[in-house]
């Protein structure tokens, strides 16, 4: 008898959330649930990352109303999220208060697995979301970051696992969102975490399929002893996404493995989403085919992207090499934080500042609060020059203690500012949506009961792809003005506003 | 020290013909030639195929010239072709005596490893071929082609790769031509042809990446001990083409396998491509992403774009279900051929006649002589019922013996022929062209000295791609009209006409 290989099937989140910035509508996604449902997934990714944002942003669409629907449409599946830990479904550090509301009332909106990840792999980050989980007696899922630097060993790894599975963790999730995790080190990664945490310690691989590698990577880490791996329906697979599901169960055949799903059933779903897929061509990726150019760089496609439109609006595109040079400079200097948001936004764009001023000669604001601890911890010493220099622009010390120790709580006031927008329902998940996006959800409120708004088009009307189409809604937005910069923390705006020489 | 995994670099060849049907000029490859001669591949597959016939049909380029070119531009490569054993680089059995003058000429032009296949793996059909290129002193590839019937275990593929190095093969190649090579098999096949053959026997795996799960192929035959394994750069890679050269030479890291290419060159490749692809826009293959459904049909893709352009033209385009239902009776009838030129067509065809005018009411004529055994032998014992159908119908016996066989020496007449043609030039080489492609050669000849044509566009004024792109030149335009069916064998042509009932 082969050993059973879980499948989570990624076209409802991280899927659509690669492929065309996050923009399919929930009507698109309806007629295939019941297919999802039925296929024999141990869990359907549907949401968090940037669909929330997307949701109220682009689509008019309630998230919450988006997540019951999908209770209600796929009773037998394992429901999962992405949930940035400390930061939520936002891109600040919330108060533990807000962090347990936000677990509580996704856990009773039906929320199953709840995949918790830190973008420094900082795990007092994680420690909060993780112990809210528990208590709602759902699954918690601790996050390996993976990433490639002089002292991200395969020993750190396992270590960091290790320390996951102590705080309560229920599984153990290694996330390779920049297609850099190559069949070996996925192999002993694997290997070390069951070594480490035991046999019956259920281990979930992660990896995009931008390098044209990690199928194999998936191999070798079930080979390993991976218990569940990430995929998306054919139909909206590869390039910046992710591996396609059909052909990660035709390769095991034979090799004593076997993912036991449904295979006509996949056919229906495959079929549902060529359908859709050619409606939302204006936000398709214009990634096709592989990029391996990744492994030297380090920089994820859409980060290049972003610091390119940084560049052009400078009138400085032809800076780009030396920009592409200098962030492994910069993120060396950071005691080498794994490049995925916010941490790519704020290295690439300091990057940038460096290239076109000199370097260090601004700092932006999130960049000083990254050299100064308030994201958290970096496995490398931080370069204390720099640390200096950024303690005099921030005029603020550098902290040790877990960033979250320093705010108070907040939920009292982010209720009482939410329930004075107009069209806000009172209801704490209303809270929850102003809490993460409190200039948007103000809009979103008020707009609400015009209903969901889909941005797909017929195909033959549809515009050409955007410029950097493969980002997340929210981060893309967030970067429009690069030259003015934007830092929130603790409630507090910073504005840094720097002009080329 | 880790173990060299060899590489042949297929952009000149397979790759194009996969991905743009054949259509890319020679001055468009020029420039890349260099980098290609230094990036330290084993070989670099650069002709045959349908390269040949691309040259003189759309291209107005001499297919001998564009040899020689490649010989003076890539002074320290092994130059690789693919040879259809018997049939040459043409759609019938030749004569020995004129496959024997096409390798001579093929190795005094420069062409040093010769890939001979023949689409029923009949070994007889390879034999003079192969007895060709030795005389020759070149490097004589013995090839098995891969597909999935009851009958086609890894033993028979083991044993067929045993007879090919007896009739003193130098190497051999596991051809995948449509992307059905799972991992598990891919590694059983290298092991039992190590085992049977030796150790040092040089075993060359060639897959498409159609299906998405054939670069795991590669790792898991390069683990079985493989030698050398066909990519092709990526920036031309992937759909129905094949794995990308850089993420192999990446995926190997850390394996104990290494490929020692040089990376700077690969780069210098990969963005010369990615320039040129986009002119030939109007030929591209429309297939991106992956197709699993194959591995049910075992139908690739190029054979169903085909039979529904051959069910469109009779208005019968919903019916396509059932031709796709009936290919693997057909195949079965036939003694399961593997599905590659010309059998693919052949089979395809039959089904689409079994569907529109009741099972074997009419046969075509290539299916009676496949039937009849004049391709040669096939795996599996061919019904005895439709072998009397199509003994009836074609009025003449079935054989047993090798189909060149009956061959009557043919050179002279063909030399006749070809110098009597304005613009001969008299050469042998211009006697095989005529050879090869009697009509298309007559007209080249006479065109010749207005020089090659590029059909490549600035991408902004090219048309939309062509409904059938993923198919080789010839196939298609051999198939374009479905109704009118032509026989050629042995220089006399047989019709059959067949209208809707």
């Amino acid at each position: 008898m082969s050993k059973l290989i879980q499948v989570t099937e990624l076209i409802l989140r991280d899927a659509h959330q690669s492929l065309m910035a996050t923009r399919m509508a929930m009507e698109d996604m309806v007629p295939a649930c019941e297919d999802i449902d039925k296929a024999g997934f141990w869990s359907v990714e549907c949401w968090g990352g940037a669909t929330y944002d997307a949701c109220i942003r682009f689509l008019n669409e309630d998230p919450w109303e988006r997540l019951r629907t999908f209770r209600k449409l796929m009773p037998n599946s394992r429901l999962q999220m992405l949930l940035r830990a400390q930061n939520l479904l936002g891109y600040r550090h919330y108060e533990d208060g807000v962090v347990d509301r936000f677990v509580d009332k996704s856990a009773e909106n039906g929320m199953d697995v709840f995949r918790v990840f830190d973008a420094l792999n900082d795990i007092r980050n994680l420690e909060r979301a993780v112990a809210a989980v528990r208590k709602s007696g759902k699954h918690a899922q601790g996050t390996v970051c993976y990433t490639v630097s002089p002292l991200h060993t395969t020993a750190k790894f396992v270590e960091m696992a290790k320390r996951l599975m102590d705080i309560g963790c229920d599984s153990i999730c290694i996330k390779d969102m920049a297609a850099l995790l190559k069949p070996q080190p996925a192999y002993d990664i694997v290997k070390g975490i069951k070594e480490a945490c035991g046999d019956k310690t259920f281990v979930h691989v992660h990896v995009h399929s931008t390098t044209g590698v990690t199928m194999v990577s998936l191999m070798k880490a079930i080979e390993a002893g991976a218990d569940c791996v990430d995929t998306a329906i054919s139909s909206m697979s590869l390039g910046p996404g992710h591996n396609p599901t059909e052909s990660l169960v035709e390769m095991l055949e034979g090799t004593g493995f076997e993912t036991r799903l449904d295979k006509d059933r996949l056919e229906n779903i495959r079929a549902h989403f060529e359908k859709i897929r050619p409606r939302y061509k204006e936000f398709l990726s214009n990634i096709i085919g592989v990029d391996t150019a990744i492994f030297d760089s380090q920089i994820p496609g859409g980060m290049i992207s972003n610091m390119e439109s940084q560049l052009k609006q400078q009138g400085a595109a032809d800076r780009m090499h030396e920009v592409l040079a200098e962030v492994p400079n910069v993120r060396k200097d950071a005691g080498y934080p794994p490049l995925v948001t916010p941490s790519s936004q704020i290295v690439g764009t300091q990057a940038v500042f460096n290239v076109m001023m000199g370097r260090y000669k601004v700092l932006t604001g999130e960049f000083a609060d990254l050299m100064l601890g308030y994201y958290g911890e970096t496995i490398g010493p931080r370069d204390p020059k720099i640390v200096e220099m950024a303690k005099a622009q921030a005029k603020k010390p550098s902290i040790t203690q877990r960033p979250a120790d320093l705010l108070k709580p907040e939920w009292e006031e982010l209720r009482s500012a939410a329930i004075a927008l107009k069209g806000c329902n009172g209801s704490d998940e209303d809270v929850l949506t102003y809490a993460m996006f409190p200039q948007v959800a103000a809009k979103f409120f008020g707009t609400r009961d015009q209903g969901p708004k889909n941005v797909g088009k017929d195909p033959a009307k549809a515009a050409p792809p955007a410029s950097a189409p493969g980002q997340p809604a929210a981060a893309s937005a967030a970067l429009s003005g690069p030259v003015t910069y934007k830092v929130e923390l603790n409630g507090k705006a910073h504005k840094v506003v720097v002009s080329p020489a």
